[in-house]
């Protein structure tokens, strides 16, 4: 500990679960089904859990309009040893490398993108959503089903909708708001770690 | 752009660039040397210009104390297709995952960790901070010498310092700020690309 490694770590690598493969996935919404989006977040969440490999939270990034799902992903911060392996920092770096852009605006603006996530952001995520260019987020849970549960949104400002919103981004929240609060209840009750610094 | 690709993207990868194997590269500071830590962070941000690898900004995380360098990097955004590659998540997730940990606390309470940055972090990185462990950040250039050269901070609060020590991690800003700064203003004079969504 007391030297620096003659060769410092040049590559991070973040992996979804194996479990992703699985013919049981289906990630498909129908054209403009917001509710079919939110319902793909939250079972991603509820297999999350179910499988053991990480915390309740499950985010995609879609065209709205036309069903098209960009990228799927869990919160992969245990198992990757990655604090900010959150599912939406996820979701939006699998879109970002799957159409070759750091700018999900760019190729894209004759259909915006949308972060569909089964929580509101935390802090960090927050601060990573008008980096990516996604013009839309929709979240299912809310901060206050997340702390119930015990989990740590960070210091996240109260204007964080207005931030989003002064930015062009546009945010709904609460949709499936039972359901998707419902996940983060059980995976609590269930006595899973809920991992804090 | 109308279906769901049959197969989706299930692993995210970030590489440093390729320069950072060149041996005038070299990662060390004496134990103790603040000042030293700085200086390192500052010509990370400087190299990743002069080579064109991406924008003005470099990281670390090491032990204060001892001289150790967990990581260091640099922003890797345009490189590497994913807009959360800013310098200050890189350093981090590199540190989390050489010490096989996504807590940089846990492992290291003997020594705390301390991130340093050539610039304050962003909305984003500031989220980050409180997840990964670290126990001190460390800032070169603020976020006024960012602005003025033109790049975006995001809505990070203006009480983003004490949101930190509240979380028991100190903070301090402006270390070496006018040649920290004076990257960031050669970045914007040379007409570089200064990227936002």
């Amino acid at each position: 500990m007391n030297s620096t490694p003659s060769k410092l770590e040049k590559h991070v690598s973040l992996s979804l679960p194996a479990w992703f493969d699985a013919e049981e996935m289906r990630f498909e919404f129908s054209p403009g089904d917001l509710d079919g989006a939110m319902r793909l977040a939250i079972a991603l969440s509820r297999a999350n859990v179910t499988h053991q490999t990480g915390g309740p939270f499950g985010a995609l990034v879609v065209q709205l309009e036309t069903g098209r799902v960009i990228s799927a992903a869990v919160n992969c911060v245990e198992a990757q040893n990655c604090s900010s392996a959150h599912a939406e920092i996820m979701a939006l770096s699998l879109a970002q490398q799957t159409l070759k852009t750091w700018n999900l605006s760019a190729k894209h603006q004759d259909v915006d993108l949308t972060l569909i996530t089964s929580c509101e952001p935390c802090a960090m995520c927050w601060g990573a959503i008008p980096w990516s260019g996604v013009k839309k987020v929709v979240c299912g849970a809310t901060k206050d089903d997340a702390e119930a549960a015990g989990f740590d949104e960070g210091a996240r400002p109260a204007t964080w909708i207005k931030d989003l919103n002064d930015r062009g981004i546009d945010v709904l929240t609460g949709v499936l708001r039972e359901q998707a609060a419902k996940v983060l209840k059980d995976y609590a009750e269930s006595g899973q770690t809920i991992y804090n610094p």
